[in-house]
């Protein structure tokens, strides 16, 4: 166990008084412990425990050798897992749950009577996860700085021999030779109006005279992620191409100038979104100006309108404003921040003046 | 709705006494609706009902154009769907919980109250998923058949050349080329004692002389998947692989042999283990038989010493026994099977004569 993380927890839990929790995520298994366990569709469950009775129950097709610092309860096959946990955990307290737990486990511990109550437990150790401590702050400058380097690669591989999904191929090797671990989500190379769905999901597409390229790429190195924007112009830029790439970078900057500790996140989506808007342009911001980021892509913490949390000291989101005219031009421009004592640290460098590649 | 499949869930439903119910796996959505819809970290609920008022709630991020023959019921990310969800429904008789539907939404639509009592409904569309129709069968077929061209390319392939990493990679691209969707699971290329670890991850291992190979793939093709393992040896045999080998293939035919409608899934896992441990590899074999498979690669139905249900006509799973001597050598064999009314069609049907490659 990470002995300074789980006492964070452990803190809120007796405030909370929330005696005992489930935690089966991966990623918040990782962030305790200090490894990564993958069990599919098998239980997996570190039990923790305000009075330090920690355990962790696994099925023994994945051995750990290593000492991980709590009980580890194994179980196979043809065991029934719940009913195992559900001699370990006291019944009479409240119990915290995954928020990501399968239905199907959690209705099987209620039939068992395994707590009192049951609560979603994720939110103490999301608001803990939240603010990143020195080695995380590393991590993600790291992983943010070979995400720069890769959207420059792939700004300059623009051209009508890629089409998007072929560019998407070419960076998941790129990851791999920069020692990366992948993609921290589906990568997203958009050409003219396929550039105008913020959703899009790269096809065999080639890139057109005028088009706005939007590449909306990530890594994971040493498991924690990195997600960047930058949107480009093939060949030429029209005047009002010109006019939406100016306002998205206006409101990326706004939103960025904004950050700082004790600011609410629905302020800083304001900031961007209310420029926006008064430009003309607000009905086509269709998502919320940011997200949370760290081991996961998206982590507790939006940066939307109806976030009214406070911003902390060490927390990483994205500052990711988009205009989308359907059928016509998308321009979308985001960086990773880290809040710092008087404003923030913006993690990626590449340029955001408007290019025109060919 | 697909009417034909949603009226076998909801006659079970009736029988089970559950009249409504939750759905939000995109799988058993796509075989109820035809629809794909990958709504991530978003509430998808497809809300079924005995008496037909069936509503599917989505994020507006996810526009959806075709008429699903249901009411839909939209929501934004300013909105709190389970609080829509909860307006929807009949408090005041049981509800069916999707099993994999995360914690938290299900903990927030019991504190509203959705429901007089929360089971897990997933079983109802499973049972009702595991026994596929003729289409399905066709789809099932056509993705082994891909699957045993691409295994009979990956054993070409065996060579000092390519590490197991980059045959992952091979096959990959093989999926792509050959128009389906991509691998149903991660594939296993296992040299040597990696072959001797049935969860081995690839790296990059290159094999040696007398290793077994073990390729373990599959694809996705048109929405089904398909799963097949063959273990071959590279330029040499020793006579204990070899036994092993026999020992192996003989299991698979006699798991093969004993598939027939009415028999119980543990019989037919205990066809092939009792054979093994007869001839001294029991505590080798450290897995279940096999597993189902259709729109997933694993489907509710293990084949497993502990799963006493009876196989059913047109039900498809693997049977896959294995022998794996740490740091040694491993071997397993995998083929898909249909059931027929008298026994059962094989899926697959690339060699397992023994085969040694260079």
């Amino acid at each position: 166990m990470i002995q300074e993380r789980l006492n964070k927890v452990l803190k809120i839990m007796k405030e909370k008084k929330m005696p005992q929790m489930i935690v089966s995520d991966s990623n918040a298994i990782f962030y305790l412990t200090g490894k990564w366990i993958l069990a599919g569709e098998r239980m997996l469950a570190l039990y923790i425990t305000t009075n330090g009775h920690n355990k962790l129950f696994i099925n023994e097709l994945f051995p750990i050798s290593e000492d991980l610092g709590l009980e580890m309860v194994w179980y196979s096959d043809t065991d029934k897992p719940v009913e195992i946990l559900s001699r370990h955990i006291d019944k009479d307290v409240p119990m915290g749950i995954d928020k990501n737990w399968p239905a199907h486990f959690l209705l099987r511990l209620m039939e068992l009577k395994g707590g009192s109550v049951f609560v979603n437990g994720s939110k103490i150790i999301d608001k803990v996860r939240s603010s990143k401590d020195e080695k995380e702050k590393e991590f993600l400058r790291a992983s943010s700085k070979l995400n720069d380097i890769a959207v420059e690669k792939m700004i300059e591989l623009v051209s009508k021999k890629y089409t998007e999904k072929k560019m998407g191929k070419i960076l998941g090797d790129m990851w791999e030779e920069m020692g990366a671990e992948g993609h921290s989500f589906d990568p997203i190379v958009g050409y003219g109006a396929n550039a105008a769905d913020p959703h899009h999901v790269m096809d065999n597409s080639t890139v057109k005279e005028g088009d706005s390229v939007v590449i909306d790429i990530g890594c994971i190195k040493d498991a924690y992620c990195s997600d960047t924007t930058r949107t480009v112009f093939y060949k030429s830029v029209s005047d009002h191409s010109r006019e939406v790439y100016d306002i998205v970078r206006e409101a990326n900057q706004r939103g960025i100038d904004k950050v700082k500790p004790g600011v609410r996140f629905c302020d800083i989506d304001a900031a961007a979104r209310d420029y926006i808007t008064e430009k003309g342009y607000g009905k086509y911001f269709t998502h919320r100006l940011g997200h949370s980021i760290g081991l996961q892509d998206h982590e507790f913490g939006d940066v939307s309108s109806v976030n009214t949390d406070k911003v902390k000291v060490g927390m990483c989101f994205s500052i990711e404003p988009g205009i989308y005219m359907p059928g016509d031009v998308g321009v979308r421009i985001e960086d990773l921040v880290i809040v710092t004592e008087n404003g923030c640290e913006v993690l990626n460098h590449y340029t955001k003046d408007l290019l025109i590649v060919e």
